[in-house]
């Protein structure tokens, strides 16, 4: 099966591989990011975009910034890494994966240099091992997830929280290119997600080249898809999850679920257990960012809502935990009440 | 208040005077419809829409393409007024308010015809009364639905069924209207409405013109907006109405519905009582018209689907009666179950 690798490291090159999402679904085409510059500017662009994504980009990219320092001493290595990774960090300020991954590559600096081991090698060994983690993690999700999927099921997703949005198999999309390796035969409907239609531009692109049937649905079409009896179950992946099982994802998910509840359709989130905010007792807890209204008026440069109207333009809502029928980590599969494991084990 | 007229007669330039609403709501420019091809070429392009408009417009633009004829006999006139009206019936096929408007004109032609009455003043006399009863039907309809528009009201509407789409003050828009000219101060949440985008670019425009405060939110937004207690009530239009009060609407008008009835909502839909169709025991009945692919794949001529991906694209959705709180009608104010007035009345 043909899944996509959203980032990769390209031994040749010396480089971050990525997709560049930005002209997707039009253009297919690969980067490599061999400098601090290309790396920072992939981020910041959104060429490379998801949480997981960002996070492997930025410390594969930490990597590439200083392969092509040739006869430096350590000392100086040092200092172009710790640079590097102020510089990396602050492409994306919400991002919280480019702070978690800038500050694990230089505590593997620190000890590097404290044993004077060779620092570039220490440095790619340690962006190896989140780029694995990435992709064991959503495995590990396909794994708990695939059994929920029936043969024949038409599912419904929403957003991007596909391979693209990780080093590997995605996390919401995980099980269903589980169940289709399995050999489940399973159809998808593409929520379009407005405004910035990452469910038209990217999932159904991803799908369809892993030969997955996948039909996109506007976000207004979704009622009527489930009243005609067109959806087995919804599937969609969490930005935050709180600790009593609120789920904190992108604008229109908590629509879908409403939706769902009504037609009594299974609505399941998935994501890495990572997502999950202890501090946060309930979604209520949980900001949500609010985006520029140009991204409603102005889609694609023209102008679509007229200079006196105002927009409402958040990016995030929250899933109340009564909706959802379960969680899928890559820890298993949690029910409510949600009582997750200890966090220190 | 300043409510716009989408349509209207013209006498210095003897024309039907449109806004183009494909110019909306970047441009307002109106548009004098002097001769048949500019009257059918408004239409179908769409620069006149909504069916009450449509209806007005192949009225009036059938006068107006008669009004240059000088010097011509009788008998030439009405071999050009049935000719002028079997090409504007031809303009648009599905829209019911075309055929019915000039089997109207062109019953009064016969009439005029038979009592050697002058033909283009019966005709314009016909469109006149044509208009004046469009615009009579949304004053009604502001009436009748004005006294369920509390003083104060957050509204959400879906799709425009505004003066846009008639000869006068709307239909769902047109209780609107009428509560903000009684004094009521009202704010107006307008869907966005993919994918043509009649909510923002159309509903937002005329409310904004009017003074009446409004704000678009994307179809996947107007869930988390209930949540938030922000909608007091959804007020929407309707293409058919079913004997057993299902409604047709535009896609994604169902979904505001069942998001309307899991919050506690009052759900209302206006509509003159000529949108029902009593030969339509219900909502199953009624044939959904699915449009191209490419109104959803290709946005403002951006591609943003896969080539491998498919598209599902109905104009219009179903609303069951159990979700709907009353209607408003031109003659009254009607709620489950449906007893409507007799037909011959």
């Amino acid at each position: 099966m043909n899944i996509v690798r959203a980032v990769r490291w390209s031994d040749d090159a010396q480089a971050v591989t990525i997709i560049d999402q930005r002209l997707l679904p039009g253009q297919f085409v690969e980067r490599e990011l061999r400098d601090l510059d290309a790396v920072c500017s992939a981020i910041r662009t959104l060429a490379v975009r998801g949480a997981p994504a960002i996070g492997v980009c930025a410390a594969l990219g930490l990597v590439a910034s200083l392969t092509a320092l040739a006869d430096v001493s350590t000392e100086e290595l040092a200092a172009h890494a710790r640079a590097a990774a102020a510089t990396i960090r602050a492409t994306r300020p919400t991002a919280v994966n480019l702070p978690w991954a800038m500050d694990r590559m230089l505590q593997r600096l620190d000890r590097a240099l404290e044993r004077h081991g060779p620092v570039i090698e220490a440095l790619k060994q340690e962006a190896d091992a989140i780029l694995a983690e990435d992709r064991s993690m959503c495995a590990r999700i396909a794994e708990f997830g695939e059994p929920l999927i029936p043969d024949g099921a038409r599912v419904l997703t929403h957003c991007n929280a596909g391979a693209l949005a990780t080093a590997g198999m995605g996390t919401a999309l995980a099980p269903l290119y589980r169940a289709a390796q399995s050999g489940k035969q399973i159809t998808v409907f593409a929520g379009e997600t407005r405004p910035l239609l990452q469910g038209s531009r990217l999932t159904a692109w991803e799908l369809a080249r892993a030969n997955i049937p996948v039909t996109v649905v506007t976000d207004g079409m979704v009622g009527a898809l489930m009243r005609r009896g067109a959806v087995d179950l919804c599937l969609v992946g969490a930005d935050r999850i709180a600790a009593n099982g609120d789920v904190a994802n992108k604008i229109g998910t908590y629509a879908v679920a409403v939706l769902a509840r009504h037609h009594g359709i299974p609505f399941y989130v998935a994501a890495p257990e990572s997502t999950l905010d202890r501090r946060a007792p309930s979604g209520d807890a949980i900001v949500i960012e609010e985006r520029s209204p140009d991204e409603v008026a102005r889609p694609f440069g023209a102008t679509m809502v007229a200079d006196g109207a105002s927009v409402w333009n958040p990016a995030f809502d929250i899933t109340p935990a009564e909706l959802i029928t379960a969680i899928i980590t890559d820890t298993g599969v949690v029910r409510p009440p949600y009582r997750w494991p200890a966090p220190d084990r």
